[in-house]
């Protein structure tokens, strides 16, 4: 899944000309054979997304974007990939308890790691956010990021989803990966703001969703520069540096991005601010919610979910003008082909 | 100034593969034509340089960087452009004490503001980092975003170097401009990574560098989401929320670019950590350090400095393979033609 464009070289001289004509005229091919956004329904969502994106990049329509400002952002759990039962990196974090619990042998009686070692959700739950940052603290740091990143991807490796059996990274949603491509195409720079942990996300989201580590914006824990016998390392500590959620959420992207998005795409009220923040500004702007009302290909759930809850966000969509995207009604596909069958 | 590379457009068809083979063999035409780097003399610093980047896009050459892993890092204050006879962000801050003083008669007897007012940098430095810290607060904070982005920008609009008698935006070094440019051209992605503030910075960084405002790492006062009046704002808090110094670089590199670079460039003590981190990964590594030994056309000064010290850099260059880059004799020139003349 290559998201990069062509690019002249100084030093290419004719064998670099070759290779360009050769790429452009693949592109034209292409771009008579295929529609970009294949799983997505025919119907008024699909046009007012096609439309906004062609319109973005023609210079002569009124909906015209300076390639510049043209920054797409896209929520990660339930908005690219599965956050039901339960958001995948508390998953690995419980499974993270569980190979740790040798060595913390208190862990059985103890709080809320008791909760985490017998899956009990509801236990876990009633401890609140104090429960689950203590859970974070012992699994997420006290390591240096290069440990932890390889810990992420060991489990990644190894994690099957409950109810598919699939590997969490093949629970992304086609249209998606789709929609993230149609608009790299476009010229538009699309980021992760997420509410996940920005080192566990960097983990996977470029081979997963073409979108680089730097374009990744999430939740950090702090880190300390280090030089251990001679080797600098970037330790992870036990203190929350950012929380990258609700209000957080438009406070990360003008730290890391720098510019308003024009085009924002939730599907949780943690991801309200983002797209109040997207749509408030002047020109040419898109809000778009996934609305999870599918509980045959996925999951069904709103107003009461204890993940990815969408109340207010549900209420406000028509009268702010974001689009309420149906997995139901205007996804013709949830999943990609699984890796087995491709 | 464009970086952009050229990009194929699904929706281009035949124009567009005109318009990619015209670009192609201009570009071709131009490096028949032009030394990239016409500002820097020849010699081994130069050599060093022209050679890393030519081998970091050359597949065949042993000294090969794949194009997602060539990430170039720049300090600023004395990197890219001049910080003599003070940090022009500091300048920055007295004027602004200076444009606020009607509103705050205390400020004539109440220290730090009164040796702001009357340029005392000996008092200034007297009070130590409590006393600048407080004058960042008058000066950074309690405004909105945009409202501190357009205080700048008219800031930068007025304001003139006390030697040169040239706008700040002016004192950048040619030199590094082409460089930054070079770099782009090879396929690397260059940031800026300042102690500055990543706000500040930001105004200029995109017009002045050619380095877009997501690709700027730097110092941040903390910023809280409001909706006032139904309109949202970022609101600049008077709390430091990140020092991008020091250690506090490669922190600051991983947040925002979540990679280590392979180039580093920096002038002071305070690029240390930066060049440390930077060069102590595998594979190609450079880090370079500007030397200011041009009293003629800039600056002489190093060890002693109150503003960009480099002590520590100098004693441990040579044996960690950094290399000294002399303003003197490594510099054909040292700003751009003035504007006037240009």
């Amino acid at each position: 899944m290559s998201h990069r464009g062509i690019r002249t070289s100084r030093r290419g001289a004719r064998p670099g000309v070759l290779a360009i004509v050769a790429l452009a005229l693949l592109a034209v091919a292409g771009a008579v054979q295929a529609d970009p956004l294949a799983s997505w329904k025919a119907g008024a969502t699909k046009s007012r997304i096609v439309n906004f994106v062609e319109q973005a990049a023609d210079p002569a329509s009124k909906g015209y974007i300076p390639a510049a400002d043209r920054v797409a952002v896209f929520d990660n759990d339930g908005t690219l990939w599965s956050e039901q039962p339960m958001y995948f990196q508390l998953a690995f974090m419980i499974d993270r308890v569980r190979e740790l619990a040798p060595s913390h042998p208190e862990w059985k009686t103890t709080q809320p790691f008791k909760a985490a070692l017998e899956g009990d959700l509801k236990a876990l739950a009633a401890g609140g956010e104090h429960a689950l940052l203590e859970l974070l603290m012992a699994t997420h740091t006290g390591m240096s990021t290069e440990e932890f990143e390889a810990i992420v991807r060991d489990w990644l490796a190894k994690a099957r989803h409950p109810k598919t059996g699939q590997p969490y990274t093949e629970m992304v949603y086609q249209p998606q990966l789709e929609l993230l491509e149609h608009l790299r195409r476009s010229g538009f720079k699309v980021y992760i703001v997420s509410g996940g942990g920005i080192e566990f996300l960097r983990v996977f989201s470029e081979e997963v969703y073409g979108v680089p580590r730097e374009n990744v914006v999430g939740s950090s824990v702090e880190t300390r520069y280090e030089v251990v016998n001679g080797k600098p390392v970037l330790m992870r500590l036990p203190k929350i540096a950012f929380i990258d959620d609700k209000a957080g959420k438009p406070v990360g992207i003008n730290q890391h991005i720098g510019r308003r998005p024009v085009l924002a795409f939730g599907n949780s009220d943690g991801d309200f601010e983002m797209l109040e923040w997207t749509t408030a500004g002047s020109g040419p702007r898109l809000g778009l919610i996934v609305h999870h009302d599918d509980g045959v290909r996925e999951y069904a759930y709103d107003r009461k979910s204890a993940m990815g809850s969408l109340d207010k966000g549900l209420d406000e969509a028509e009268k702010r003008g974001w689009v309420l995207v149906s997995m139901k009604d205007d996804w013709s596909r949830v999943y990609p082909e699984p890796e087995s069958r491709r």
